[in-house]
């Protein structure tokens, strides 16, 4: 395995009035997990890239984390850091963002 | 875990000479897996979709399979009923196009 964790965040725009994660939307939260990361010396290890669709729109934004195979919904930038330390870097999902399927 | 099988196909196109995936070559393969997974039925449980650069673009075109984190390259078009036959229905990777790192 390339990477101990790998976050896919959805950057993916439908049109109005479908609701859809938004391609602005998403690459900020894709930049800010990448500062995060950076910030935290944890690049290599922990990748976050773009995405398209995770097929759960109505939810989202939309993240999800592999190999735990964990989905957020709703995440909002003031949410990476929280992600960031308690699920990739200590192992403990976040439940108040957790999709349960 | 929303699906059994979540496979992630690079889109990715840099400027040339740098080696990428490639948009047109990337949004084929993403076609031909979620035809092959649709003609036997297994698009609910497990999705193919685009990505953004995995960061094998030198080993492109890239794949990725979770939960495994299994890593393909040079996946041509041919190689897509292989994958989905072998390693998404029957859970055995396709060893000659893996990546190990």
């Amino acid at each position: 395995m390339k990477f101990k964790k790998h976050v896919f965040i959805c950057t993916n725009q439908k049109p109005a009035p479908k609701k859809s994660c938004g391609e602005e939307h998403g690459l900020a939260l894709v930049e800010a997990f990448k500062q995060a990361l950076k910030d935290r010396g944890l690049q290599v290890d922990i990748r976050a890239q773009k995405a398209g669709c995770l097929d759960t729109c109505a939810l989202g934004p939309s993240v999800v984390v592999y190999p735990d195979g964990i989905n957020y919904g709703n995440v909002q930038l003031s949410d990476v850091d929280e992600i960031v330390e308690s699920h990739l870097v200590n192992n403990q999902p976040v439940e108040r963002l957790k999709l349960t399927f």
